[in-house]
């Protein structure tokens, strides 16, 4: 039997690179290997946690991310789009889970509390999104994920999940495991997982309006790189010029990994050169931002076919949706089943 | 159209006279009165809060606490029997309410509050528990509710609902009534919703063991009543005693407002003679405790015939909490339908 991961997003906005090169393009990888059973989850609940009063923003996500994810190259017919808000089981799980975890151990978890503090909550948080993590361990069980894949700074939110499938386990299975313990797959690409915005003000983010998005077309993104953060001391080409926190060596680094790029830029041949030259100067920033434009270009360019092509049809990427979402409920209500019998609150039948 | 009343119990052990007097002889008259829906609601889920690691007290629990209802004279042709936890829409709605409050509102429960002071949960409180008056909300809105038979030490946990109620009309409603906004029916005998145990030390309470159950024979509720705690300083008959603090006479407050009930003491024609007497001297807490005896063994006694009849047939009993579970189902999934629609999470129709 294959295993099963757990992904997904929260449907509050349309995906960018950063998603793709911290997670979209493994996600290709993984469903390409055929090696796993793998739900993608279209988190609108969690969405709601911290955009309860703009649901029409969620609502029209949705589809907005689905055909952002077909247009990376995720296909429905390998993976399964679900809606978290049409799976029951997802509703249920968290009722039972919370009474076998402390609130202090909720108000310890270190990626809530950052996110407490980034989203400057400060003590008007809502009760959903201190408990969120509790809803993520539903979503990872309740299909039985072997594995999720996850970013370094996300790893104490699986521990959190790790944790209640070993209380459940332990309370309700009499030795017999119910649930399946969940292992994270960390990017190797740690440092990528969060790709900084373009004006170099931390991480990409559609409120601090610093994202390429997978579906900006080809003006939009060039314009994007043009504005791009470089080193400001590096005033005339000849000048030597900095690569750290320079952002378009940033992305270099993350979308530069084949040396076929330089096709675009023949004077070099692999991003070492180019760095050297550019340190040392004598390179211009509009040379290296336009080639940054080109890799970006080509990346794009079939992902935007792909998502024109879906456009013209969302009745059937909702279709893709509801079919996923089907497959969803059917594998989360065996789940839940056994969650029932465990606890013996299937008393009615 | 009958206005709609919501009320119920934890089943974590066997209804007591504390709950009858408190609460249960008042749902009976409300169903009498043939003026309103009424929905009983056994809260397995709630009771799940601080007994996760004992599902099977719950578990046994929802068929006593069934006997007990049928017992008082709750009647399945006029109320519904409810099981929380078989309803899917008392699981979803919390989800959209923990969303609309916020974490320093919910710490801020009186209620809650004095709870986990008195279980002495302190830093283990399980988050099901701090999270159970969102759980309520939804069991109160779920059936749209217009009444609500609370306690006075109640009334904080519905002005959580009410709160709730009036923040998702608002956000979400724009204008129309999603949800309904519930009104507290306050206890006229507020100091007797919480009736003190056998032994005088606080509120009767299965963990202190000092409980007459509904369902205790008369042998049983004999020895009980002899082994209250009256006024230590009566120890002569003659000697004069204490009413205060002097739990024959809570009780006899609680349950002698009948004057038929001197018919067991035909030397005293109301309450405030036999209190008069006692505090003068020269009435000795034998004839005191055998009188409140017969008045409870009189009340009781038809209760435990119902229950003997109901305990013979198990499978009809189930069969009353099945049809009012669908019931209750089926109005709750119209509220959800409604609540649907407004959040927008109904995109897959």
């Amino acid at each position: 039997m294959k295993k099963t991961v757990l992904t997904g997003d929260r449907p509050s906005g349309n995906l960018h690179i950063g998603h793709y090169v911290g997670s979209l393009r493994r996600r290709v990888d993984l469903q390409n290997s055929g090696d796993y059973e793998m739900y993608i989850l279209v988190a609108d609940l969690q969405a709601l946690t911290d955009n309860a009063d703009n649901p029409q923003k969620i609502r029209d996500s949705i589809t907005e991310i689905l055909l952002d994810y077909l247009a990376v190259g995720l296909d429905p017919a390998r993976v399964h789009f679900v809606l978290q808000s049409s799976v029951p089981a997802l509703f249920e799980l968290p009722m039972y889970y919370a009474n076998i975890v402390t609130q202090a151990r909720l108000e310890r978890n270190p990626t809530v509390k950052d996110e407490i503090k980034q989203k400057k909550f400060d003590k008007s948080v809502p009760v959903g999104f201190v408990f969120y993590p509790i809803s993520q361990a539903a979503d990872i069980t309740a299909f039985g994920a072997d594995f999720v894949p996850v970013g370094a700074d996300q790893a104490p939110m699986l521990e959190q999940t790790r944790e209640i499938v070993d209380a459940f386990n332990r309370i309700y299975g009499k030795g017999e495991k119910i649930l399946t313990m969940p292992t994270a797959l960390i990017h190797e690409n740690g440092a990528q997982s969060r790709l900084v915005g373009i004006d170099g003000n931390g991480k990409m983010s559609k409120s601090l309006g610093n994202c390429i998005y997978i579906k900006d077309d080809s003006k939009t993104l060039h314009d994007k790189v043009m504005a791009m953060y470089t080193d400001p001391t590096h005033i005339k080409v000849t000048d030597p010029g900095k690569i750290e926190g320079n952002v378009v060596f940033t992305y270099l680094d993350a979308f530069c990994a084949d040396e076929h790029f330089f096709k675009f830029l023949p004077e070099y041949k692999t991003l070492d050169e180019l760095k050297k030259h550019y340190k040392r100067g004598g390179l211009g920033d509009v040379k290296i931002k336009q080639f940054l434009f080109q890799i970006l270009d080509e990346l794009l360019a079939p992902m935007r076919a792909r998502r024109a092509k879906y456009q013209q049809n969302i009745a059937e990427v909702h279709g893709f949706l509801r079919a996923g979402t089907q497959a969803a409920i059917a594998k989360s209500n065996e789940t839940l089943a056994r969650v029932r019998a465990a606890i013996g609150t299937n008393i009615l039948g």
